[in-house]
């Protein structure tokens, strides 16, 4: 009989070969929905998804968490370019069968998901951005920022921790459900995924540097995205501030905006409760209209 | 038997004499919720509530319209000020015997809404600002900007008609949402409010001229406000552009921003379904917190 796994605390990873690559993700949950595939922020791995966030999707839907290229446990090496990571991808959805699907896109992954949006339209359905940015953004993942660097240059700060300055307010009530967040994290304690090194992130922050150039028209691209979008962003994200997000459902045509209080890049961690209930509502909309 | 009237199409209107002058109001519907006191745009009386709008949420509440002075049948001058127009509401709130209340401003009535907040905050438990901006926004209500001018000064709209070229944004399928709009407007035959002449515009555009002023550190009046609040816009508001939504949330310590693409200032009215589902689950929540 086979395991039927609901939460990405026990969710096995599993390994898809394809072409020369191995990619590593995880897949569980079911219901009506389309597939929710969930693409990962900057050093992100399968481990950083909150179970708060992941479980109750996946109560509606298959959600897919998916490890890009050099990423976790998959092999290869992490593109420095968005479009790059775009290839894995569509290569990954495709290995899969996957013809239609859902994309919940946080941070870096936002930006992975816009690019699939454009270069394979009829893959995707409805699509989440959460603390992204449209290409020709601006501030994205300026680590050297005071606000940025005093935490993830602090050595008394290990592991997760970081994660708690970083993504969230410096409010007591931010930093509480930053602690809480961290915890639900460490709730996995079996086949842990590979932490990212630092040959991950420079790629990546190579990936964000390309992805703040815009050639043309700024924000142009965005017209020519179709697919319901609701974008999120905490309002005092100090990774990849909100006004990207203004630019976002300015661009976008179809598009809805939600913007949370007193939080920061993992405003979708801190208000899993709201989040998850707006996005289920948003996920289970059929019509060709973003407002849900 | 008492008739219990659930819309705005048949709410009979009532009058309330306070002191100098007489107010008129409709009160309908019923359930667990706080009232709901509905404070309406430039120009707008009794009429002009959208019943898609108020009579979902009067099946889980008291909903209260409120014809302010000198506007629809109520008495006396319209006032110059915001200021004013909020001794006016508070008198009204006062004389219902109502000590706290929800408040769904829109537009002008936003600015009342925010004004009673500062004011009298415990009479605010929760509010709605929808299509509205803080004392010192930008581009408030200017009539003579060329994407208005050219609706207001064409000879051949009459009535409602104007409202479907204002409110809504010049795509096919917000003008259609427009014209549904006015033929629920019209729903009501009976019992109708006074149309508002160019006295009420000319005080009520005083009032917004004064609102754009700002003594002190710009937007600093609203940290004072706790409330958990739900901002709504519609992306293309040529009337009060989505901008003043922005600087409302950024300033607004206790709130969530929602912004709906494809529509102009009335973007609660276009998507009625959607914002009537929003506000009531934000109404409905009785925690410290905006998030929903």
């Amino acid at each position: 009989m086979p395991i039927t796994t609901t939460s990405n605390t026990n969710a096995p990873t599993q390994l898809l070969r394809v072409k020369n690559e191995t990619y590593a993700y995880r897949r569980f949950g079911s219901g009506l929905g389309r597939p929710l595939l969930c693409l990962q922020h900057f050093t992100g791995t399968l481990d950083n998804w909150d179970p708060a966030v992941t479980d109750p999707l996946a109560s509606g839907r298959e959600v897919i968490l998916f490890d890009n290229a050099g990423v976790g446990r998959s092999t290869g090496k992490v593109p420095t370019t968005v479009a790059g990571m775009t290839t894995h991808a569509l290569a990954f959805l495709d290995a899969l069968g996957l013809t239609s699907c859902d994309i919940l896109g946080f941070s870096l992954g936002g930006m992975v998901a816009q690019q699939i949006a454009q270069q394979r339209p009829a893959i995707v359905r409805r699509m989440i951005l959460v603390g992204t940015a449209p290409r020709g953004g601006e501030d994205i993942m300026h680590l050297e920022k005071p606000s940025l660097a005093r935490h993830l240059g602090d050595p008394t700060l290990k592991g997760y921790a970081v994660l708690q300055k970083i993504f969230f307010a410096p409010s007591p009530s931010s930093q509480s459900a930053g602690a809480a967040f961290v915890e639900r994290l460490a709730q996995r304690k079996e086949d842990l995924d590979t932490a990212s090194g630092p040959e991950v992130a420079a790629a990546q922050i190579a990936a964000f540097r390309e992805w703040e150039q815009s050639s043309g028209a700024r924000f142009a691209d965005l017209k020519d995205i179709h697919q319901p979008t609701l974008v999120v962003n905490g309002l005092h994200d100090e990774m990849i501030p909100v006004s990207n997000s203004y630019r976002l459902i300015e661009n976008l045509p179809n598009s809805v905006l939600l913007v949370y209080p007193d939080s920061g890049h993992g405003s979708l961690f801190q208000f899993h409760d709201s989040f998850t209930g707006q996005a289920a509502a948003f996920l289970a909309s059929d019509s060709p209209f973003a407002p849900y």
